[in-house]
């Protein structure tokens, strides 16, 4: 049998031991776990980011990869422990909304609130379910651990700026993450551009004071500092500026407006 | 047989090759290894910070975890190297202080200086022991390879910062991390608090300038922007401010006084 | 068998999924493969340091390693995607000159241009080919496909800068990284001073309008404070301020010229 592979996605930075004492925990119970960082420098309780990411490594993955996201600003509070299953995955962390991106495209199967203690990790310290609850679900679960075990079912929690707005012809999106190379990315889909038309080169984007159009295949394809619109490798509406700073130079953050509309 | 664990902590940063360096050499050596980094952004040199993160990690791991830590301002001087058992897990790194925070709770049951060059990568460059020495001696030690081996017995160093003092009932410690929440974390741990009174409901904190009382549970126990103090999930003393970063707001510094007492 | 290692090394930083995407690629065609990062914080688009970073891992690798380099300002464009054997590795990534340094000291036994889409992931998007083509041809590489089922021969290019130039007794090269600790390192290796003379403590090396000489043998040699030049361990000359950061107090940057001379 393969060997099952766990993702870890937080906001706990690289600086501390947190990361690394989750995966102790990880593989004190599945040590022939693969363990994969996507991620662990959401800022700081960001869920929209924490849900965007997520979305944009889920497909690259294989059947059966455990994904555990733990950007908990709520930990400590009443506030519900999942673990999803999708017709590829399994999800496990707070149901706070950061499946919200993957759970539009691919369905909730089946969900669960950890409330077993048996699987959890004793005694709970307040302050870091990540090592205490969902690093040993997810232990648990690439052992093989049937989904019911862990707790009653759930209906999970999908936030409501995961998707935008249609309204008189106009989509009505905003920004969800600024990647590194300064690109602005909507939470806006190819699926949700062809709510208006499948002819994407009808398209004008409003963002930012500006009118842009049309849609451009990669960065090369227009002169450097150009300002671009484009459907990025993740199938995300983004903005770019070719070899610059969009982000920067439009002065773009999360969750600012993004209105895509057809072409007069 | 479960596959050998092997952690990293270092002061290297992700920017260069050098951790890269250390895996391919324990990976030649011992190819079925997995690698876990802990960190490796311990500021340049501080070794209280190295001692500190490994303690965080320690427990968080199987028995039998190799945990390397290279944080080594004596590189190439006469500082010894060492391997360490303990009865959990093996240390691999330079005496100087580096496993001191993890020597108080887990003792030393055998320590060796890593002179026995046979186990050594060949030339042993002046500047970089953390791929010519101990990356080696950690993969051979993943081997099987038997502690006494590598070179003659030690008796490791145990620095002093690395526990609080008690004087006429108060206990006199310090800062030794700052995490990227701006927690301030200390040297002082549930154990010493125990020393005072068991009731830690009754002790009372000061710290830059300020006294702190009662210990919270929880970050959210308080109103946000409220200073706290509490037991964190590594079992030490940490000043923190719910939703905002401690160490900033209140100017609190690696190696700035903490006092605890009891209250009248 | 030994389970087949792949490096990572790109200027996709650490704070998007970009990462994660190109490692569940991979794990879904070669599961038993092992992942190592050498570093995804080059500078965006920076060739030269990349091609250093990858030459200062490449020996600490076993045989068979296969090394993935991504920083590909052309992607999109025409330039080619290339895989290639050397006597210890496979190399692959754009054909751009990141695998100038190591193609100075290891030959390029073979070659091949990565044109056959058999061996892509569907569709190729237009922006991410470390995703969409290098980790898949990787995960491939790992299973054992041959190395010219990937496409037709291609002779690799090779950078002008990966290798200083000696003209008239003068050895004319630059600095082509600064780490962490601000170490300048330039593209000058002991073979090449060994051009000038066998007797290395015979050299003088000029650089930011400085005459440093003797070479040292490691940085705790002199005072802290002292410049020093030295042969670091990744066998290139580099300069140096023990316990301080020399590429900021001597206004060092990449691309910056060093001039070692025999003394008179």
């Amino acid at each position: 049998m393969d060997r099952p592979i766990i993702t870890l996605l937080t906001d706990f930075g690289l600086n501390d031991g947190y990361v690394a004492s989750m995966k102790g925990v990880m593989l004190s119970i599945c040590p022939e776990a693969t363990l994969v960082d996507t991620t662990h420098e959401v800022p700081p309780q960001q869920i929209e980011t924490a849900a965007f990411l997520l979305r944009t490594v889920y497909e690259s993955f294989p059947r059966g990869t455990i994904h555990v996201v733990v950007v908990d600003p709520g930990v400590g509070t009443p506030r519900k422990g999942a673990a999803i299953r999708t017709p590829d995955a399994l999800l496990v962390g707070p149901d706070n909304g950061v499946f919200s991106c993957v759970l539009q495209t691919a369905p909730a199967l089946e969900a669960v609130s950890l409330e077993n203690t048996r699987y959890h990790r004793f005694p709970v310290s307040a302050t870091f379910h990540g090592r205490d609850v969902f690093a040993p679900v997810a232990g648990h679960l690439a052992n093989g651990v049937v989904l019911d075990s862990f707790g009653p079912s759930l209906t999970p929690f999908v936030a409501e700026w995961a998707s935008p707005r249609l309204e008189t012809g106009v989509l009505l999106g905003q920004v969800i993450h600024i990647d590194r190379f300064g690109n602005a990315i909507t939470n806006i889909t190819t699926q949700d551009l062809h709510r208006l038309t499948r002819d994407l080169e009808r398209l004008s984007v409003h963002a930012a004071g500006r009118d842009l159009q049309p849609l451009a295949r990669t960065y090369g394809d227009s002169p450097p500092g150009t300002v671009l619109v484009l459907v990025g490798s993740s199938d995300h509406l983004e903005l770019s500026v070719n070899r610059g700073n969009c982000a920067r130079e439009l002065g773009l953050e999360i969750g600012d407006p993004v209105r895509v509309a057809r072409q007069e």
